[in-house]
């Protein structure tokens, strides 16, 4: 597999219709782990950081992906290619924009990556769609024993795995699923919900993880505690008690919405198609913002235009890597906001395809 | 001719296509006249008002209006009847509001409209499509000589014809063009455009005259100087020199945006057009806005999906009364915007004809 195979298709937890996938996009588990009798990586030099690299770079290409998995070194790939990665969540922001050996090995369908020298040795992520965690547990464990058949990872018998920050000392396990609270925001309840979350210890989040804004509705939720609770615990408490209630807020406000406002729901939802299928050029934020509204209408079965399956692609190729990968050239903002507008009109126009 | 009648088909002024009408909408002149040996209306007793309704009246409809005229006394019309009178540009928002015996005669096809009982006895009033002044003036000219026959007016052999309003003395006329400025509106020049109109001591008015505001950029300007120069003066200076000026800064103004700008261009038509015909629910300030941008596009060959005969009927059809009058029903502000939006998209939709 190489990288530019990536931009032509959305990865498997993009396509497919996992369980409450009406609200919850995806799901994610990563482990966050480090090889024993190596330094952290703030204190690691050149030398130690592509020894680490390497080792585990091996491991994790025999252990975990599988055939035709894909190794990165981001040291000698494009900024577009990195940018690419983080639009598909395959690698976080800071491991796009750093310096130094680092890497991401994916898994063919993208349901699996593992970014090398990231801020710990080794980050493995498992992505599938809706609501799986369990299914991930039991997938992200399978890996992270094959891979301990392989290496050493730093373990302490009373504070467990270490790791470079303290907050993922322990289990270094993170939790997180991606939400579409459309109707929540439109119902102004948003913040309420987002505050009990918070008031939870969870960490509510954007697009694209740390330190990013809720585009379009979506909003990242992930459990903080690594520490003094076993995984399946953790699991269990977010998985079957915590994301279950927030999808049924977001339920109940679209059904509120129906009953109630229904013109005003159909307007929101049929503008942002008329906008989407006749701008000439938009950014990408308006682009996601409208989307959303199309994904909810489609959800909520009052959109039978658009399908969605390219709902969920658009949400990938209107942003401006994938967009300038599908346009084969490096292209300026205004450009870019032209090609997005043309891509948009193709796919949500049924006469014009 | 019912009144009922006006509310299925829009004026002739609106449909045909005069002179510069991509830019001039419609040319009007209007005279004011005081019958001789009665008070000004501020003066005048109801009974004497009453006096002064049958006697032009029944004038105006033998010299002025041709066969199937309408006379509408105003009051035994309803508030709705009135409102539509308004949104025709057939009456001012002052007679529709206004108490006591007064009333509007109208052609059958629009084309002329005389108030009773405004701010003078009688406002006469000619009305074409795009820019044609002269024309108009002969008509108006006629219809006077022809009313002179039958009454006569306060004439003073100083100051000309007498009128309620010192601003009015003289020849009493008043020259009107309605203008579509949307491109200097987007180039930022308009300002700069009416402020030069203002020093000319010409008024700009919005789309309903004195005290409204320019909606969907239009904008209605009108001499206002009556006194000391010849109507053929006023009209020549207006018609041949202002206005052609005018005109001549909206199409350098769509022409430097077809080149310099084309997609923001596009973007602006083709997201109304997206708008409109997706909307679920609009009000009418909004549906003229979006509107302005389409008839744009059209006298831009940018927007061949819909007729300029489309775009103007729905100007006047988007409106409360007429949208009511259609649906044949009295309709709250949130039942009109819904059935606004309906209206909208069944005309903007060929397939859904």
């Amino acid at each position: 597999m190489l990288i530019d195979d990536l931009a032509k298709r959305p990865g498997r937890w993009l396509t497919q219709e996992g369980p409450r996938s009406d609200v919850v996009i995806s799901s994610r588990i990563r482990l966050a782990r480090n090889l024993e009798n190596h330094r952290f990586l703030s204190r690691a030099d050149d030398s130690e950081r592509r020894h680490i690299y390497r080792a585990l770079a091996d491991a994790v290409m025999e252990c975990v992906l599988g055939e035709e998995a894909l190794l990165v070194s981001m040291e000698e790939t494009t900024v577009l290619d990195r940018q690419l990665l983080v639009e598909r969540h395959l690698v976080s922001r800071q491991h796009a924009e750093a310096e130094g050996c680092r890497g991401v090995a994916i898994s063919a369908d993208e349901s699996r990556a593992v970014m090398i020298n990231e801020e710990d040795h080794l980050r493995l992520q498992c992505l599938s769609s809706g609501l799986q965690l369990d299914e991930l547990w039991t997938e992200i464990n399978q890996l992270d024993d094959a891979l301990e058949q392989r290496v050493r990872f730093a373990f302490h018998e009373q504070y467990g795995y270490l790791t470079a920050c303290p907050t993922n000392v322990g289990t270094g396990i993170r939790v997180s699923v991606m939400l579409h609270l459309p109707a929540l925001k439109l119902t102004n309840e948003i913040d309420k919900v987002l505050r009990a979350a918070r008031d939870m210890k969870l960490a509510v989040r954007g697009l694209f993880g740390e330190g990013t804004d809720a585009i379009g509705d979506f909003f990242q939720i992930s459990n903080q505690t690594t520490l003094g609770r076993s995984e399946a615990e953790i699991i269990e408490d977010f998985g079957c008690r915590v994301i279950p209630k927030i999808v049924d807020y977001e339920l109940a406000a679209r059904k509120s919405l129906a009953q109630n406002q229904p013109y005003q729901l159909d307007d929101r939802i049929w503008r942002a198609h008329g906008i989407l299928s006749n701008a000439r050029t938009i950014g990408t934020e308006e682009s996601l913002f409208l989307l959303s509204h199309i994904r909810l209408g489609i959800q909520m079965g009052r959109l039978k235009e658009v399908s969605i399956e390219t709902a969920n692609e658009l949400f990938l190729f209107v942003q401006r890597a994938h967009l300038q990968k599908k346009n084969s050239a490096a292209m300026e903002g205004e450009q870019r906001s032209i090609a997005r507008a043309e891509l948009l009109r193709d796919c949500l126009n049924p006469s014009s395809r």
